[in-house]
């Protein structure tokens, strides 16, 4: 056996570890009695130090190292610059402070509860300050050239840098904020029609069976926050929300995180314990995931061949083709981020990410927070949320340590718009063969451009390779331009 | 920290590692995707010899060896002895050995799949005479007195010897054949009306509502086969098989898993961890499900309460309490063991006893085996299966390697008549009260009587601590020859 042979078996040994971490955890968010939960935080705990254990053994960290680049293919080449970054980054965490970081964060998400249930700041601001000091201690140890940010950035956008997206958000922000103000107001109360569960999930289920996401490697189930999660490509699950009252949230779920489940179900098999076999980046796992839920989910076309399907199974009254496409390509600043619109999405994501990072940066305190947010909200969106349940404690991200995470967000949705540039060039008549139904040449035109490669390219590089350009806003503003302004006036 | 409690956290690793691996089973017999299986069997292998490593740690074992005895308390004492044996166990069988079983075993099943389906003995032989080769070798690493199987049985059934089953099994062997002969035809054609997928559900946790199963910390799901499985005290789950057209098998299956499931439940979490917080033995964990399976749930005074609320909720056809009754009781000679009856199903399981144990000692060929069991068949039950698909192919246990596993069928049966026996001196009026839909007592006296010990007495000592008398089969040839000779003549 050679050596890569050797340091592939630990890796799948580790992968297969994390597989049945997510499998827990997805059983957790789905079936688990409510009452065993601390059982569940014991296994979860053993599993991540076990995982961590093993990616640190100097057997792997040093069988990796001493790895011949010459005597390798192109893909090992590739696995093993991965596994160099990925090692560097576990090590630079110390044991003590992973172990601290876990035990605080833990005990921040339930006081973030607290606090958002009683729009409370004040409650949660102490360990809000906390969180912060540790993750700048985190960006210490990962290190970074120019904005400790950009380390934090780092764990989720591999590559990314503050500036890079200082001016890419700048531009993005004001184009939006004027493209706004463009669109005239719609009307989407048709959706809020009862719908029973079973009738939702039946159409989630041919929803997925239409856009080519396997049932016999995947499945579909209910949640209270809608997530996708894989063990393997043979095994990548989705879950939905049901809002018995607003018929269409669920749609979005499923279409949005079959977009993930897609990604993580055609992924390359073979190179399974390799990160040639693991998505690229969170990034671009969005923009897979914004791609199936606005640039196909909420498209005309699309809904030309399902609307009649769901009109009748759903038996909805007063709703007419152009009363429903307008209804889900509603425009409308609101204060909660994940109900946003195509339009204002990126700016709530924009909002975050100056406050976030200027925490880390040292420019501003937690308990400015509430105060920059609202105004924020106000100059972007123009309304200011009634409580800061509604503003600044809506998203669990930084209870969670998960500082560095939210531009991902909107780069998938920019992304996006340039991977469906290039794919609508491929496929001049999309449109066309959407509207018949037909959909699974999308979901292989995604294989062979972006999700076959895995972690080969950075996601910098991919998005070059796919679209011949570099990261550009242009393609996402053109086509919102071309969809809001123009159509829908 | 003392000694006994670092072991004690060992023990905890073990103990949720083994957890995990009972979940990701679960999983796959619930609701993995069927085209996970693969990525699956490796997650299990992963878990399987992790958790054989640390069973045979050197520092586990050594630091339990090392134990000062004198300075525990007594069910700590109770769970170093049983640590020691689980040690010797576990350290007897080679890894190779091991792993060499582990993969028989998994091609062996495959094979015996393929010739119960084509009811072909001889396509199964030369892997089963495998099985047995091995599982004699087995036996000779284990290590006994008189008997090789011994060695077998005390791997699920601790203690128990064939020089105390063979007397005890022939006994009842005769016994039941001969009360077989006493008991009038029935007919349970009644209970062949279908009754919805759903519905079956519902009624199935209404029935485990109020036996007292918690639905906080268990859950009811469908499966092909089904089980019953527990992570902790706090997630003990159970699985029914559903059949639409005979509405009976999956309340039967629904009450014997809530049997086992009810043990898990109520075991000591303060011991999890140590083998107090284990249940005692299969055949003990048996007892319980067939208590509430036959005991309870075939009993006249639970379908006086459950009847009117059965037959209003599947609206039932051409069916009154005692057709009812005479039906879910009907004693018939039949091919299939898990569809047997309370009198014949023990003379199954005597029969594969049998012919197992001279396979073991070495008193018979693995190529007699269709004609012995045909050859039983008649002398126990008077018929002939058509084909070794309904005969000596039926069980999965053999292919396996479960070989010493299913006397614990029968001495479950016989346990449970004993324990009924001595709870029903405690509780003269139980008929009444289960008659009025009473049924938390028999729970509470279960957890009192045997849950919460766990392993700190063996089988024998806990029936006769329960019971006040050792191993017999009078209790439950008195209880037959009452509710079948005589109530029901």
């Amino acid at each position: 056996m050679s050596t890569f042979e050797k340091m592939w078996n630990l890796g799948k040994r580790i992968a297969h570890f994390e597989a049945i971490l997510r499998l827990i955890e997805w059983d957790q968010e789905t079936y688990m009695p409510k009452g065993a939960a601390a059982s569940r935080a014991d296994q979860i705990e053993l599993l991540a130090s076990t995982i961590h254990k093993e990616k640190t053994d100097p057997k792997f960290v040093e069988g990796i190292e001493k790895l011949d680049l010459n005597k390798l293919e192109a893909w090992q080449k590739a696995a093993v610059r991965e596994w160099k970054e990925d090692i560097r980054k576990a090590k630079a965490l110390p044991n003590d402070f992973v172990k601290a970081f876990a035990k605080l964060t833990s005990e921040s998400m339930i006081v973030w509860q607290e606090a958002r249930k009683e729009a409370n700041f004040k409650k949660f601001a102490p360990m809000l300050k906390k969180v912060v000091a540790l993750s700048r201690e985190k960006a210490e140890f990962l290190g970074y050239e120019d904005s400790p940010y950009d380390a934090l950035m780092d764990l989720y956008e591999p590559g990314m840098k503050v500036k890079e997206i200082d001016p890419l958000f700048k531009d993005l922000g004001s184009a939006l904020s004027k493209l706004l103000e463009k669109i005239p107001p719609a009307d989407n109360r048709c959706l809020n029609q009862k719908v029973a569960v079973d009738k939702q999930i039946a159409f989630g289920n041919k929803l997925l069976k239409a856009i080519g996401y396997e049932m016999d490697h995947g499945r579909l189930d209910i949640s209270t926050h809608p997530f996708s999660t894989a063990m393997h490509p043979t095994d990548s699950r989705i879950t939905t929300r049901i809002t018995e009252h607003s018929y269409f949230d669920s749609i979005s779920a499923v279409m949005h995180e079959a977009g993930h489940g897609l990604y993580e179900m055609q992924l390359n098999p073979d190179y399974f314990g390799t990160p040639i076999g693991e998505a690229c980046s969170l990034g671009i796992h969005e923009s897979q995931s914004r791609t199936w839920e606005t640039f196909i989910g909420q498209s005309r076309p699309f809904w030309q061949h399902f609307f009649p399907l769901l009109h009748k199974s759903y038996k909805l009254e007063k709703t007419d083709f152009d009363t429903f496409y307008a209804a889900i390509n509603c425009v409308k600043p609101t204060f909660i981020r994940v109900e946003a619109d195509e339009v204002t999405y990126c700016l709530h994501v924009i909002l975050r990410y100056q406050i976030e990072k200027d925490l880390i940066e040292g420019k501003m305190e937690v308990s400015d927070i509430p105060e920059r947010w609202n105004s924020f909200m106000e100059k972007l969106l123009g309304i200011i949320p009634p409580t800061d349940k509604e503003g600044c404690l809506q998203d669990i991200h930084w209870s969670m340590g998960a500082i560095g995470y939210f531009p991902t967000y909107a780069l998938g949705t920019v992304y996006a718009a340039q991977f469906f540039e290039a794919f609508a060039k491929d496929f001049p008549d999309w449109e066309k063969r959407v509207s018949h139904g037909e959909l699974l040449f999308i979901r292989d035109w995604q294989k062979e451009k972006i999700h076959r490669f895995g972690r080969t390219f950075s996601s910098a590089d991919l998005v070059k390779k796919v679209t011949g350009q570099k990261l550009s806003t242009t393609p996402y503003l053109n086509y919102l331009e071309r969809k809001y302004a123009t159509s829908l006036v």
